[in-house]
This record gives C-alpha cells, sequence and structure tokens, in this order.
C-alpha cells in the first residue's frame, strides 16, 4: 500500500464543523430553557489581548451562547478583581469564566486561576481540574491540547499503541497533552529543553506534538516517515524585507516531505483554541444543569 | 572510569533513615505545641489491610506522633463512612487521614477518596493533589512514587537529561512517578499494556520504573547497561514446594547483572511506603499550622 505523504492538516475547516456541531448543541440547550454563557475578563488595555477577547466575544454570539465582558484597568487591585471572580462564581447565567492572560505584574496569577469556580474553569488551568485530566477525565481541558488532539484524530482515529513525542512540559499545552494521548492508549515521551539527544527521541514518533516555542527548531530529517506533525508553536520572526511573520515550532516544508500528515502555522492548531473555549463552556453549561464537577468524572476523553 | 555494577538498593535502611529525620521533626513541632495526628479508616477485615493498618500505627506512634484507628464494618452504609471522614476533616488534632483500600463492593472508592480534605489527604489521591503535582508541586504526593523517586536519589543525587522509562500508568504508582521525574528535568517516556516493542523502550531507560504488576515480566535483556532499575512490583507466585514467594515486575538476578542499581523485592521500595506516609503526615500538619494547601504551592518536589 503507498502511503500519501505531505499531507496539510486544515486547523481552520475543523475548527469550523467544531463550532459548528457546538451551535447545534447550544440550539439544543437554549430550546430546554438554559442558553450557556461565557464571561471574559480583560484588565489593562494591551493590544493583543484586545483582539483575543473580540474575537471570542464574537465567535461566542455567532455560537448562540451569551457572551459577558468584564473591563478593569491595568492598575486595578488584585482583590477587585478577585471580588469579579467572585461575583461571576455565584452569577447562575455564566457557565465559564476565562480571565484573559497575561495579567499586570502585581497580580499574582496563579491565586487569581484558582479562585475561579472549577466547574467554570474553560480554560481547564485548575489544579483540580489537571488533576481530573491526570485521573483519567470528568473535568475541563485546556483549550489548545483539546484542540490538538482533535486535529489528530481527524486524519488517525485510532491512536492505541503508537509511539507519541511530546516536546515541552508546559501546564498549559504539554502536560495535558501527554495526559490526552496516555489516556488514548498512546506510549508518550515527554521532551523538554534538557532533553538529550532530541532528534533521536524525535525520529522514534508516530505523532510529534511540538510545543517547545523555538521558531522552525525542529528539522526535517527529526521527522520519523509517516509520522504526524502537531505544530502547537506560533513564533512570530522577522523577515528579509523588515517584516515579520509566524512560524511554528517545526521547519514546515522539510517536514512535510517526511510526514504523512502536518498542521501548519497559522491555520493549524491556532483556530483550534477558541472552537475548543466554547466546546468547554458548553460541557460545562451541561454539567451544571446536571451535578457537580466531580460528579461528572469519568466522561471520554478526546 | 570503571563502574561498579549490581548494586543493591537497601529500601529497609534507606526508609530507617527517613523515618529517623521524621522523628526528629515530629520532636520539634511537638515541642513548639503540634502533635501530628494520622487517622486511619478500616472498614470490614481483609487481613491483609488489618497487618497493613497494625504496621501503619505502630509506625506512627513510633515517630511521636498520635495515632488514630477508626474501624467499620464491612456492612456499614457509605453515608456513614462519609460522615466519619467529614468528622476527622473537622478533627484539628487529625492531620492526616488514609482510608484503608480495598473498600467493600458498595463503596464508591472515588467518592470517599474525594471527600478527604486535600490538605488531610496524605496518600495524596484526591485530584486536587493530583493537579498540584501535574503543576509542578506544593501539594500532598503518593506515597509509593515519593519513596521510589527517594530511592532514585540515594544512587543518583542528580537526574538531569535522563531518560527515565514508566512502566505502568496507574493513578497511584505510573502517572505520580512520570510527574515526579519531569518535576526532576528527566525525560519522561511512559509505557504500558499498549506499548509496542516495550523490550526496545526499556532498553533506552536510564532510569526504569517497572510498576505494571507482572512478576518478572522485564527480563534482564531488557536493561540498559549501567541503568537504576526501581522495582515498584509486588507480585506472589508459587514455589515448587507449593508455597509462595514475593518477586517484583524485574525478572533480577538477569537484570542486577546490567544495572548499576536495583531494587530488591521485598526488601526495596515496599518499606518507603510506610515511611512517606509520615512525612506526608508530618508536611501536612506543617501546612495546617501555616496555611491552606492551596498556599503552600511552589515547594520543592523530591
Amino acid at each position: 500500500m503507498t502511503q500519501p505523504f505531505g499531507r496539510v492538516i486544515d486547523g481552520k475547516a475543523v475548527a469550523a464543523e467544531l463550532r459548528r456541531d457546538v451551535a447545534r448543541d447550544v440550539a439544543e440547550l437554549v430550546a430546554s430553557g438554559c442558553q450557556p454563557g461565557l464571561a471574559v475578563i480583560l484588565m489593562g488595555i494591551d493590544p493583543a489581548s484586545q483582539v483575543y477577547v473580540r474575537n471570542k466575544a464574537k465567535q461566542t454570539r455567532e455560537v448562540g451562547m451569551a457572551s459577558f465582558e468584564h473591563r478593569l484597568p491595568a492598575t486595578a487591585r488584585q482583590t477587585e478583581l478577585l471580588s469579579l471572580v467572585q461575583q461571576l462564581n455565584n452569577d447562575p447565567a455564566v457557565h465559564g469564566i476565562l480571565v484573559q492572560l497575561p495579567l499586570p505584574g502585581h497580580i499574582d496569577e496563579r491565586i487569581v486561576l484558582r479562585a475561579i469556580d472549577p466547574a467554570k474553569d474553560v480554560d481547564g488551568f485548575h489544579p483540580l481540574n489537571a488533576g481530573l485530566l491526570a485521573g483519567g477525565g470528568g473535568g475541563l481541558v485546556p483549550c489548545t491540547p483539546l484542540g490538538s488532539m482533535i486535529l489528530l484524530r481527524s486524519v488517525r482515529p485510532g491512536l492505541r499503541g503508537a509511539h507519541a513525542v511530546v516536546l515541552g512540559r508546559s501546564n498549559i499545552v504539554g502536560k495535558p497533552i501527554a495526559q490526552l494521548l496516555l489516556a488514548a492508549d498512546c506510549t508518550v515521551t515527554v521532551a523538554h529543553s534538557k532533553t538529550e539527544r532530541l532528534p533521536d527521541i524525535c525520529r522514534q514518533a508516530d505523532f510529534l506534538i511540538a510545543a517547545i516555542g523555538r521558531p522552525e527548531m525542529i528539522q526535517g530529517d527529526w521527522i520519523k516517515a509517516g509520522a504526524i506533525v502537531i505544530d502547537v508553536g506560533i513564533n512570530r520572526v522577522p523577515t528579509v524585507d523588515g517584516k515579520t511573520r509566524l512560524v511554528g515550532d517545526v521547519a514546515f516544508e522539510d517536514a512535510r516531505q517526511r510526514a504523512f500528515a502536518i498542521t501548519p502555522v497559522p491555520g493549524g492548531v491556532g483556530p483550534m483554541t477558541i472552537a475548543c473555549l466554547l466546546r468547554n463552556t458548553l460541557q460545562a453549561a451541561r454539567s451544571q444543569s446536571g451535578g457537580s464537577i466531580l460528579s461528572s468524572a469519568g466522561k471520554s476523553l478526546p
């Protein structure tokens, strides 16, 4: 059997399909009397954050959910932010809460993220959700890992027994992806900046998940022939004409020659993140109408 | 430099030393007015569980802690067990709570373990503690993984950059050990029953952690020369004379020929577990006198 190579995974298309599925389920939930609501807190005036928050609000409304936006000045005190979080925790119209990162330097990000009710923690960053994921499921899963898994499954539905190599061990990407791959019966290797003989480790990967934040660090000849490459990196690099462009952690054109399938940057994992945020908000709305987050444990993972 | 081979790691000696350290710190805490207390709940009359509980109580008293034992008949209702857990959660003399497993079939183990105050969860099984571990530390770490790491460090203090292979992905052993190894800057591979070409995966391991529960499954020629082998398995097998003996997951005599160091079964990881339970109870007592479990995040891992 000849194997086609170099398929480019269309993250925009998969994300659009996911949003359509979410919109259909939201409509059902609305018909039964519950409109899912997502609240976003933006502190300060970081231009990139403002763009993200605007996009999130737009897509939230497009799938039929209620969108709540809360802005605080960059100088607001942590207690103000925490009391806003508490108010949203108690608001029955709000099923998901997202605090846009990064936060100003005088705010302890960890304290704020842990103040969010885990049942409304649609970013999946609360340690209780991290623990439920480690235990095999039931909580809310961080959006980028969730989106990466959906893209992987879009080209290889059965993952069992394959060797996945995750490059990067952040709490918001690398580690949760490793847990999802393990739950999908992959053998999982987590490599990182301290890893020795990294190219050899990568060459074992049936699935290579790059989340290391180093532009085009992963060379074409690090890719096993026929591998699936999911590139989570989004790095802005200068071009010869003095402008900038976005590249991933993988040298795309070279890797594509060897991979069975690969995600581009942009247009790969990126578009999945907001779509998965909406999916999480839907899940949160459902479980808040049905019971506590702890009692929903055992739900299947992506 | 010639490397000595086949060193047998003496878990009994390391555990005794750890208990001495704990006893010294308990004495200090007692002098400052707080005696750490460990409560164990035993439900039913399983003979092995009774032996474990007796040993735990004895060692708890030996390090100067208060030991509380609560017994419930095998027929007690789940609500009775939960209200006992609640009572211990609220008891300021109790800093650690351990529910002896397995529980009778009519009890939902998951609900019971999640009812324990995470700050008193000295087994480290609550999802909040699993999440804190995944996030890099600050919670209570399961005892057997903790003990395995202490044994590993007893023969190789610096672990950075080494390739660790963990065989087994249980929530109470394999997954937490993988998190601890990752936090120690190892490259970490988690293999399991669905892993293909397991011997080849094992042969990459600088550190091989076997927690798969299959007697002597790991052959000598799966061991990389100079590796450190931590055998978490405890399997009872029949002998030719009709009796039984304990063996690990590793074919010990053959593996010893190739390993730099290896833990025996019995006398390796086994003795560490209760010692680490006492260490956790000490940590819990300290953090309960100092603040909430969430505010202690960031504490260094073993």
